[in-house]
């Protein structure tokens, strides 16, 4: 490996320089993702390994980062286990038959669900062969719960309340849900770290939608049966995105490498609640790559002044969005690389 | 007036139990709502008072909650500052004219906007008649910043990124319209005080969708200024959504009587930021609502015991959901009422 700032972060070790990754660093904002989104429709995409690679590379080649993140999305892990999983057009993801009982759940496809996922390990392959160790790769799956969320609500929701019902009314059943999409997806993670991913990071995007006692009982088992589980194979990154306050025990108590943080919690606070146990990352929020690149620098030095240079992932706080301007991202990871304690 | 709970509980005043109401209490969980929304459109559901009267009772008189709380809409005051708002069915609130410029905020109505809103002064006099002392009536008004996300962005949206872009990008213009809206929105309020209003609750039901500095910089000094201009004339009660790092700086630095707060956050963790300087209002998650009577009544008994009894209002962490039971609303209700402490 040429770049060594993610491992050696991950890991706690000196660096001369925090590393720098965007969440959807491959994505609509960039001119040349947006050709190939013309042309193939996002299955095609994700599941032909020639794809994935080129528009994994894209931002690695163009932006600079100092990470690739494997291109897929969190919903092939669903489709994997059997359910019909559709993107419309400016609405997002749908999914027709959604989990309401025992026995929708005992329908889904546990075992050999991952094996349906090989166009992403050939992916992977793909992508470290081309790489050549540039930089490293990260693979990625959704948190249970966020999987739960998409699986029960059958699409985007606000406040996913139909899923967090479910949960709270329906324990057991969700309990049942979650334990298998939990077995499915440290099946489907032990295959990407086999194919190379070097890091693996674990999405839980709506779990900040659950109060304290509920992220303790639909979320917190199964994001720490994850990490351990997987870092014995790989570094993890848990994001539980809004959960500042699960912050605390999932640096004392999971095997995760880092954690990552939104822009809703200082890096003072995030800092002071994980007391140097774990890396951090993020936390730029994505509304202020809309300032002037001076500015934008301005800012990224400022956050690696608040978060500290070491144990530290600069990332953004949530996925750049689409219209951000290509040269306010490079400002962003330039930021980053000409920053000096 | 007939029940003190409410007022003693914002006080700091002792009581032999916490008073309850319940957000979006007069909403569409209750047939009898569902009857008039069925003969009458939104707008006129709110601007004839003697609908808006009827329909601000129904909790009253068939939940038995502690407090009336007016119904109306966040959204009458773009309205009366002069610009189109409509309402789409299943898709809620649209302003086809957005804000995006001084030439724009120039255009809006400020001195004369309160007093478009006559029909809601009129209301209030009609509900506090109607009462006759039963429960004390609270007002309302969105928070200039959660004012602002609709003005910018024209309609709802997940993360008000337009609206978050706006006010990093553009801060002169933003912090200008910010403060039309304060100036516009302290008088509607004073004047709901003078129509009869006895507490006032403020509602930033976006402020958590920013980082602990921007609130600091787009929302904290607008809810500052208006709770310590208001609380000259009642009570206030601010709701800051989300934004359960400001609860300490908002408890010690602003005049609000209290602070309410979302299920994102455990009563002990409330009260320990707000070091028992303030009254708190919440948190039950709706999408517990869906339990059994009994469960309910155990969860709000263990909801009273972990905020106290005193210094606290019950409620929920956002609006009653129109799927809850109209049996298990009132369960929450009686659950209050025979709270033993």
């Amino acid at each position: 490996m040429q770049n060594h700032l993610l491992l050696k972060a991950l890991k706690g070790e000196p660096v001369k320089r925090p590393p720098v990754w965007m969440m959807r660093q491959a994505g609509r904002y960039l001119p040349s993702y947006m050709e190939l989104r013309r042309k193939y429709d996002f299955f095609t995409r994700v599941q032909t390994p020639q794809l994935a690679c080129e528009i994994t590379l894209q931002p690695v080649d163009q932006i600079g980062v100092d990470a690739a993140i494997l291109f897929s999305d969190i919903l092939v892990v669903p489709q994997a286990m059997g359910l019909d999983v559709q993107l419309i057009e400016h609405k997002g993801p749908y999914l027709p038959k959604t989990i309401q009982s025992h026995s929708d759940i005992s329908r889904l496809e546990s075992d050999e669900a991952a094996d349906k996922l090989q166009y992403v390990y050939d992916a992977i392959r793909l992508i470290k062969k081309e790489l050549n160790g540039k930089v490293p790769l990260i693979g990625f799956a959704g948190a249970p719960f966020t999987i739960l969320c998409y699986m029960v609500e059958g699409k985007g929701s606000k406040n996913f309340e139909r899923a967090r019902q479910f949960c709270v009314s329906k324990p057991l059943e969700a309990h049942s849900l979650l334990s298998k999409i939990t077995d499915v997806t440290i099946q489907y993670l032990i295959r990407q770290v086999k194919a190379g991913a070097d890091v693996i990071q674990v999405f839980d995007s709506w779990s900040g939608l659950l109060s304290p006692s509920d992220f303790s009982k639909f979320a917190r088992p199964y994001l720490i049966q994850i990490a351990n589980e997987l870092s014995a194979h790989a570094p993890v990154i848990l994001f539980p995105k809004g959960s500042w306050y699960a912050l605390e025990d999932l640096a004392v108590n999971s095997k995760a490498s880092a954690l990552g943080v939104d822009w809703c919690i200082s890096p003072l606070t995030a800092r002071t609640l994980t007391a140097g146990r774990v890396t951090l990352q993020g936390n730029f929020d994505p509304a202020h790559l809309h300032l002037s690149p001076e500015d934008i620098t301005q800012e990224v030095h400022d956050m690696i002044r608040q978060f500290g240079p070491q144990r530290y992932i600069v990332n953004l706080g949530h996925g750049i969005t689409p219209d951000v301007p290509v040269q306010n991202a490079k400002a962003f990871v330039e930021a980053v690389k000409s920053f000096k304690s």
